[in-house]
């Protein structure tokens, strides 16, 4: 298939190289960021263009992937031949935000993962999450997502948002976390990696179990002097201090509810 | 190596029956808790117990395995052969609580792992840290800890209670929002299968970078328009949309600092 993108972002960046190793061919990359845009269109074997008018295009598909905040404004702006399949990439953006794109039919191609440019993603085990109200460019987004992912899913804009909402939780909230005890591992000179076997068996028994009925540690044994104590210890860190009372707070709320 | 546990909750359950699978004797199993104690005696041929006075026991080591909570009243309480090396298996609490065991060599023999009596664990992979001021106690708790895991270190109370915290954010924290992830879900009607990959690479991500210099999400982004929308969609979960704004507030932070 012949596809463009909008965008070199972090999505962009892996989703590009995934569909051009596939086979598929990447017309062209526009993006704001001309660095960035001539770095992914150089990997790809693009033309980094600066215009959003597509419709001297040949691609069948344009994929959208730009930060969430610029989404309405991409799809005010941009022009496609009639009948092009323009999809975004977006969890948390519903479909009819690509309603202002004229003659386009409209489609959602949602990676489920996090990318940064500097680590390597293997594609083949990315959900990606599919919407189409048109059964044609339905086909096109499954044909395309099934050539790179084993898991592919079609989610309406509702049940994706609240799935984006969980990966909130699941990724961006427990990555931040994973920081926090890095910087207090880092304290105390120890290395990160003693926790590696604790997150392996802590998202193991998540993935088995309800996370709720399999909650150990202080705050649902109601340990008050672990507690006290660690409170004490984060006292040069207040915000912490705040996270660590609110996460009890909330896991002894779920214990009582189990 | 003779050993009697004082304990039958979930470190002792597993760790019992490791170093029972390992060649060791588990003399005795003591516990308040008759149903846990019968239960695990039966599981690795020891005896169960119903007294502290352990003088007439052939144990080489007392392995500690109660909640924080109660172990400043075990101490107090058993007794034991002078020579005997006792060790508790808590991360949060010191060295110096089993000072009170009369002629015991103290020491701490702390598995760093989450244990449900419903998953078995494989303890090769569990770090074992430890600690003992008497240099022969120490070499009998590391002799025992190599015969189970592949992982042994020296830690002492100060580093091993900030490791502890440390593992709280990252295990018991992470757990409570997996939790809430799962919820939300559940709400939508996908499964939580779904986010395994995300998850694995989130952990995979930090254990290659630091976690802050990664964050991903809308928190990092500053993107008030998804921050909102997911604030909103929390409305009947007070709890829940406060942790999200304090995490938000929090990513924000770090992402300042960074």
């Amino acid at each position: 298939m012949n596809i463009t993108f909008i965008g070199a972002g972090n999505v962009a960046w892996h989703l590009a190289q995934a569909l051009h190793a596939a086979g598929h061919t990447i017309t062209a990359i526009y993006s704001r960021n001309a660095a960035q845009r001539d770095a992914l269109a150089g990997k790809v074997a693009a033309a980094a263009i600066v215009s959003l008018d597509l419709r001297e295009e040949v691609a069948e598909v344009v994929l959208i992937a730009v930060p969430d905040a610029a989404l309405a404004a991409v799809a005010a702006e941009i022009k496609v031949k009639s009948g092009t399949v323009v999809a975004h990439t977006s969890g948390s953006q519903p479909l009819a935000i690509l309603a202002a794109v004229a003659g386009a039919k409209a489609g959602v191609f949602y990676p489920l993962q996090t990318f940064s440019k500097a680590k390597a993603v293997d594609f083949a085990q990315v959900p990606l999450l599919l919407e189409a109200k048109d059964a044609e460019a339905l086909e096109s987004l499954q044909a395309l997502a099934q050539s790179i992912s084993k898991t592919v899913e079609t989610v309406d804009s509702e049940a994706r948002k609240q799935l984006h909402l969980a990966a909130v939780f699941a990724c961006n909230f427990t990555n931040h976390l994973l920081g926090i005890s890095q910087q207090l591992l880092e304290q105390a000179g120890l290395p990160i990696a003693l926790l590696r076997p604790l997150l392996q068996e802590t998202i193991a028994k998540a993935m088995q179990q309800h996370p709720f009925t399999v909650q150990t540690g202080p705050a649902i044994r109601h340990d008050d002097n672990v507690i006290q104590a660690h409170l004490h210890m984060l006292q040069q860190q207040p915000r912490w201090q705040d996270l660590y009372r609110l996460l009890t707070q909330s896991i002894q709320d779920s214990g009582n509810q189990a």
